[in-house]
């Protein structure tokens, strides 16, 4: 009945307006995620967000988007509940904390104050393609290696 | 695939320690919100967040507890889901921002000040058995009445 | 050198489009926050918070708005610092926690929030013709008896 | 009476536990800062912000602490007026948000979340000995380059 103690949950941050290799890429991130049976937890808006929200929903996951802002239906369509903040960009952190784990796709400044925050946090922090110059990020370059690095967690 | 348009979001709100009989209430009023269909969003910790959550997963609902703290595994074991905000109280305007409706039950200031940020934000805000004496707050005081006040919106 | 010591900080808080009363007695009560040396927070816009910062400025007092927003320059003109949060209403948890005391004229949702946080913080309320009938604010009804409730803190 | 529109805010981060050539560094920073006329915003704690505030309150600025806590006086004994927000982390978003201008000393993933954050609203981000790896923060290496920098903005 009670889904808590078994269901990890996931961040995945990324860029709003990525390149169209990022966003192929973060939707294959999404699916992995839902596959693996973990709730999927990010900003709910384009970009990134949506790609890997849209990789969950394709395969049954359940997915979180936590908003800047307080308006309703704000997210994007492949979000199934929207945490309304009216934050800001305040909201990054709360998107770094609520995941279990922390995975980062290419991405700017937004992106990186979700690195540095799960990091401060103690997260494990996986770089996709990305990040790696950041002590504590652990980068990987390939689905495959995601899936290693996840494997201790499930 | 995407539950976003067809999920309505609840918040549930009230006193962190209260008697018996707002318990009650509470649990039967999570039971409503599950039955609904509706996702369930409360501060994730004890009283009626916990009851109110527990009512929810007796009915297969979805629970979702927007918590103070950063700590992992730190809401009542009826979340489903966990966001983790760090914000201390700033998390209850998250509460009843992130509701399409707010239902608040008797508390503190707490809950006062969670009813103040719903009507601030233009939400409908039901209180039951509690709250009628702000204006704005459409008190019911019975899950009849409160069944009747959800009706336009099911 | 260091005033950390030696200085209050009191915040004001009201309604953002009072009637012209509330307004002479928010620049009263903001002046007697600067002549009795404390620091004046607020929310930084309009109604009472202007009021009362034109007030502190008046007798010489420090002003400190803590702003929903991120904009620069968007405080009123009688506020020394901005905080720029970009917390939106979240802000208001912030005036309620950095006064030492609260003080809380006429108001609507807003007001009632930060009145609430302030109790739930444990401050001292003092509600200036406004508040009483919330359990925990110590109503005063005059200048006079302000400043009788202020005295065991100067 | 007013000192909005002439006082310049800048906010100075770094680490909270740095060593004793960068705690010289932050109190020449804050000297500066102070000399300059401006308000001195940082996180209110120890390390960088403690030495900041120090110089700064040796030349006679103002110094605000925004505080991770709800605590009073739980600020390094050189801040004047606390703001208490309780949002843990989140306060990085407001430190980096209140300055018109930043000045990022070496640190680790606390002070990278600001630096982000201020570039992410478009600040001018000067990097003092440290940053320069991150596109956006233009790095200085001596006060003499801090004070060209800061030069158009006085």
């Amino acid at each position: 009945m009670n889904l808590r103690d078994k269901t990890i949950q996931i961040s995945v941050v990324g860029g709003s307006n990525p390149d169209s290799e990022t966003m192929t890429l973060a939707e294959e991130v999404g699916k992995v995620v839902a596959e693996k049976g973990a709730v999927l937890i990010c900003g709910g808006l384009g970009g990134v967000m949506e790609a890997a929200a849209r990789g969950a929903k394709e395969k049954g996951g359940l997915t979180i988007g936590i908003l800047p802002g307080y308006d309703s239906n704000s997210a994007n369509r492949f979000i199934d509940v929207e945490v309304r903040t009216g934050l800001g960009h305040g909201r990054n952190i709360l998107v770094a904390a609520s995941g279990d784990i922390l995975i980062a796709l290419p991405g700017s400044h937004g992106t990186r104050s979700e690195v540095s925050i799960g990091l401060l946090l103690g997260k494990r922090v996986i770089g996709v393609k990305a990040w790696g110059t950041i002590s504590g990020v652990r980068q990987v370059n390939s689905l495959k290696e995601l899936d290693k690095e996840l494997m201790p967690i499930f």
